[in-house]
């Protein structure tokens, strides 16, 4: 079970209130009255938790759990253990979130000021924020309602951030106008000027960095992650984006909706990403380069062209990823040969 | 044109003023009296803009520019639109980057400590340093005249800063020496104890690390960079070397004069980068390697041995570039036959 | 020598309580009253100074050096210059760390809280803490005794920090439990949400993340760090074990004793690491991934699959060493000849 100190469970909940909330439907024989006090990972779940199984690597894991309920994919339900209630659902994934969701509802803000916050006077604040202790905002910086500013963060003059917002301890934003319900963990930093220099014998002459970073809504922003505003266009990321930690965005790139960047990712300049792209943990992008819609590249890969819609590239330089397998088994089959 | 909440234009300024201060050249025909009021990107230039073409991929984009003034070079000059003045230049990007620079001059310094700011009494300050809300400054740092302290930096104790610096929010400075017009991005950490542990059965054994930071003059060092403190020699950046985001740089490592290392590269510890190297996103250095002058390694390589002078590198290992590329087409042209 | 402002030495300490404090055995012929005053590279090494040589690449610059006394390998003793006082030992470079330790103790807490912290009432803090400017502490957070916590962190509701901690300056902690003598440098992220998302047509659902950070004793974790807490299983770093930068650690991941992490790491989610593992710098690491006992992975390597105790291996996808570097030549071999 969770860590009451941190996640406190606002259940019990029945397995036909789960099936409610979350879409799913309840296996034949299940009893839906049958109380369950929170979620909790196969491993760990007993009689009165719901888990789920969502990869298939872990089938023996669940053969063998004690969970109370579980949300299976119809396909796997005869894997079950019996005694396990289940809840069937084709994303069995997306509808744990909803029931640990159900089961966790979001803290409520607790709206004010703190005493140590130095905030401009001109800045304007909507109602029901929350502002943390040292944080400290610029002038004519404006905060949407409802909004969280956690500890130590210092938010530049003139930022804009939408309604409820959740930005963590830590954070420092600046030339940039974000969008409703944007969350971006701790240490992240958004806004700084790009690394723009032109070369020159008697040394880099630096380039003023004009342009702004413009986030969407429903965007994820990771731990120490790091958004270089633009050069002259603006650095921008799109409607439910999801980026990890320890991202690099460089100035200029443009991101479109719900893409996801997997941590220590790193896009270089004037790059444009569609819709739905994918970029896997370490991936790197070379600069002004474009990916198609739905365009993935495999974890700790380097891009230097192109990629075309739904594509799937991987290795270094990335190629097609069956044919970079292929290369990659081959120079092994040589190898083997050449070294035995 | 550029944000005015963000960033206000000085101009206009005329075509000769303009060419005057980047020593652009004014194409003849073109009315040097020509008032423009901002620098602008290619793409969203008006009328009253100038703007540059620097990389040939944008040769399009400026056929249909409808810039006021561009700098262009003397041999892409025949591409422009009609109705473009031109102002030829060898260097357009850095031609650009005076232009927006004379249009942008950098903000005036706000002198004055903030009332939140901990101060050691024995900390010096030079006139005219701008120290921001809820900075920390420890016993007997000094920090030269004109720097401007960003809110919520920590700076520890006998950190000797220069003139004219800019240190960005949230940053972290200690056992370090920097010198004039260094700019450091918010988020970055100079000067910790560097990674050295002794290996022993019973468990890593600590190895005090007693040596310092030492950066040069007109240094960048990029957000959430980190650079560790020597472990008896000093870790030491050289004059007009720029450093971008995420950078890791290792104990003692020794970087020249105005060195390009761009974001997310690590370094390992002691290694020696002579002057003008440049190393490209993501790229590694194993630990004792040495660069020679003007060394460059592509983006997402891995370096295990050392480079001469001049040399580019590419690839894991990283091989001279040619015979990477070769190697890797010819593996793709192998793996497709076998594939067939 | 090292820097006095940073670094005050406590000596001096004579060639025999150096053997003493570190299990050396003085060299026949050497003067056990010898006094030093401090430790120093090879490179800097006056005749007042101590120093080491542990690695082979240095041996001519220990043959040039006018240290006073060296710590070697036996085997190596008669490279050593005339006029070295040897300390003959076959850890040196442990025998160093123990010998700085001796010029150089830990400075000692100055116990108290600064008037700027921000203190929940709450909170506990145990004897002998010390708390610096513009530390913000949660409700019901614990802190052991003489732990100090550096300037500007946030230490979230119900964080757990054990017995003589040493927390760097702009640090987040939250939904974590911290040993005892845990070391955690500047800027690094502990205890936030982790990167899971159920994908959907409607954009990406947040799966809550339940689990905490759990931390052994004795662990260091460096600069600009990012450990996320686990989705419902708890992300564990074992006893001993030492991270360095820029890491990053996904949610659920279980790290065992005496691991050595280098800097800009990446391991994804669920993915188990047995005692002893080593990872070297850029290396990743997929997801749901087990690495047993004493496996180790080079660095700037990618791992797709499961390593074998004791394995090293090498490149990407990692290959067994011995093969990667096999591979490598015989690629680099073929594409001479055909380019030839």
């Amino acid at each position: 079970m969770t860590d009451p100190r941190f996640f406190a469970a606002v259940g019990p909940l029945t397995l036909g209130e789960l099936a409610e909330r979350t879409g799913a439907e309840i296996a034949s024989g299940c009893d839906r009255d049958l109380r369950l006090d929170d979620v909790a990972p196969l491993e760990t779940a007993g009689p009165h938790d719901v888990s789920f199984l969502d990869n298939r690597k872990y089938i023996e894991i669940f053969a063998r759990s004690r969970a109370g309920a579980a949300f299976v994919h119809p396909e796997i339900a005869a894997r079950a253990p019996s005694g396990v209630a289940l809840l069937l659902s084709r994303q069995p994934y997306k509808a744990y979130a909803l029931a640990a969701e159900a089961f966790h509802p979001p803290a409520a803000l607790r709206p004010g000021i703190a005493a140590s916050a130095i905030i401009d006077p001109s800045a304007r604040l909507g109602a029901g924020c929350e502002i943390a202790a040292h944080v400290v905002i610029g002038a004519e910086a404006t905060i949407g309602r409802d909004s969280r500013i956690d500890a130590n963060c210092v938010i530049g003059e003139r930022v804009v951030i939408g309604e409820s917002a959740r930005i963590g301890a830590n954070v420092s934003l600046s030339h940039c106008l974000i969008g409703d319900r944007v969350r971006i963990l701790p240490g992240a930093r958004i806004g700084q000027e790009g690394f723009g220099f032109a070369p020159d014998p008697g040394g880099h002459v630096r380039v003023p960095q004009l342009g702004r970073v413009v986030i969407g809504d429903d965007v994820e922003i990771g731990a120490n992650t790091t958004i270089d505003r633009g050069a002259g266009l603006d650095t921008m990321i799109g409607d439910g984006t999801v980026i990890d930690n320890l991202v690099q965005i460089g100035h200029n790139v443009v991101i479109g909706r719900c893409c996801v960047i997997v941590a220590q990712v790193g896009i270089s300049g004037s790059t444009k990403l569609d819709d739905f792209v994918m970029i896997g943990g370490q991936g790197g992008l070379a600069g002004h380069l474009t990916l198609g819609k739905g365009a993935r590249v495999a974890a700790h890969s380097g891009v230097f062209r192109d990629i075309a819609p739904g594509e799937t590239v991987c290795g270094f330089p990335a190629l097609p990823s069956r044919e970079f397998w292929r290369g990659a088994s081959l120079l092994q089959r040589l190898a083997r040969k050449k070294g035995g």
